[in-house]
């Protein structure tokens, strides 16, 4: 196996967005595997990660200075609950915390749209993951016109801002899930045949995926003017699962590794207490 | 293996605290483990329930409907962290969340003591565990007489009213982790010993600890006023790890399993739905 510097270097050479650079989705394969190898060696390589992860959460919650916060945001049935749990579910549960955004609340919509994002926010020592986020105000906030141009376009500055504010504690990675339509149609079709599924089904999800190249304009839209030197946005392929979950893996933990938190000195001397 | 509805019951009639009733902590063995059997068993058994708690909580999510909440108390070094990664480890994170009761911050001293805990509260669907709890309010509260003694002897009573209030939603379990005070001499020197455990180790755990026999008083009462119908206690001996996983364990999946969350019914006949 490569190191997870060698993987993550791979990965983000491919996958990254560069700051400013256009990006068009369509030219990048969803079902795009080669970055990671077999499914075998994949998934073992998650495992592994997803490891490696927990034991560098101890360390950042050890110190007690950094958070970390991992943004996924894909179409609907992009695999944003099954990403998080193959690449946190080894994560001890103290130091994760989950915030799924979903329509917002009268209370919520009463305040500027990333009030609710702000109070969601990991505190030091966490891993913070927002399933959905301050994103969906430019994605679905821009197709459905839940807001004027001018408004939306104002939105893309105020994220950045809002991103660099909170950057003086967290560090932020964002990754986009990206499937084929044909794969959405068959992740539907599941929920539908499978009884088990049914409640996971939305009716509304057909009206949105009669949108699907309104959506993929305003991702492209997102990914050029909000991946940003200390907020990097990546396009993750995502038609296979196994490998969706080993990118997000390998680039979750090289993130930490180069954060490399440390066990904090105490101001005291442990040689010198005596405990009756 | 017994199935885990005799192991619960087992477990219940052992260590579950009735109503009303007097509890006298000296006379029951923190070093205990023959409710679990022996450590290899033991294990095997907390690795099989938790990952039935994970299957189960995929169920309460799907419902919607109900809560669980289960809150953790014990002296410092008990295990509370532990307990939490032995039987929620295997959760998917989505579904868990876990508040860690410190010190109240000012804004929390300006609002009733439940204010902060019913904040925390786990949303409909979710499981959450209270690291400490209000019951630090009628804990170090009276040991250490941050409230005068009618207030703190209200509490018991105001908590079991808010208690009533959100099983509403809300299904409610409590666990006392009970160690020995030779147990916690040995954790916290393991503490002092080992540099990467320094930053757990808080000069004023020493002090609490001179304060040993008045905190099992303070446990003593709680548990004799606080354990009710809708919200019991159990007093879980926590000196073996292994020992206090298993208990915990077993009988937080038996009150799921005993809640029974269901896969809800849709509203519309998912055969008549084409996907274009």
């Amino acid at each position: 196996m490569k190191s997870v510097t060698q993987r993550a270097r791979d990965l983000r050479r491919r996958f990254h967005v560069k700051p400013h650079a256009a990006v068009d989705l369509e030219a990048l394969d969803p079902a795009e595997t080669s970055h990671v190898g077999d499914k075998e060696t994949a998934k073992a390589q998650t495992e592994e990660d997803a490891l490696a992860i927990d034991a560098l959460q101890d360390r950042l919650f050890a110190e007690g200075r950094r958070a970390l916060l991992v943004i996924l945001q894909g179409m609907d049935t992009s695999g944003k609950d099954g990403t998080t749990r193959a690449v946190f579910g080894r994560t001890g549960p103290l130091g994760v915390s989950v915030t799924s955004f979903k329509k917002p609340s009268e209370v919520e919509l009463s305040h500027d749209f990333l009030w609710r994002v702000h109070k969601a926010c990991p505190q030091r020592g966490t891993i913070g993951i927002f399933n959905r986020s301050q994103y969906e105000d430019v994605l679905i906030g821009r197709v459905r016109k839940l807001a004027s141009r001018e408004v939306i376009e104002h939105r893309y500055e105020q994220i950045n801002a809002f991103e660099d504010m909170i950057s003086s504690s967290t560090h932020i990675v964002k990754f986009m899930l990206h499937i084929s339509k044909d794969e959405q149609k068959e992740r539907l079709q599941s929920r539908l045949d499978n009884p088990d599924k049914n409640w996971k089904f939305d009716p509304s999800d057909v009206a949105e995926r009669k949108l699907w190249d309104d959506y993929l304009r305003a991702y492209e839209t997102m990914l050029q003017r909000c991946s940003t030197a200390i907020a990097p946005w990546y396009v993750i392929p995502a038609d296979k699962k196994w490998a969706r979950n080993a990118a997000v893996a390998t680039i979750v933990r090289a993130t930490l590794e180069e954060m490399d938190p440390q066990y904090p000195k105490v101001d005291f001397d442990p040689a010198a207490i005596t405990i009756d």
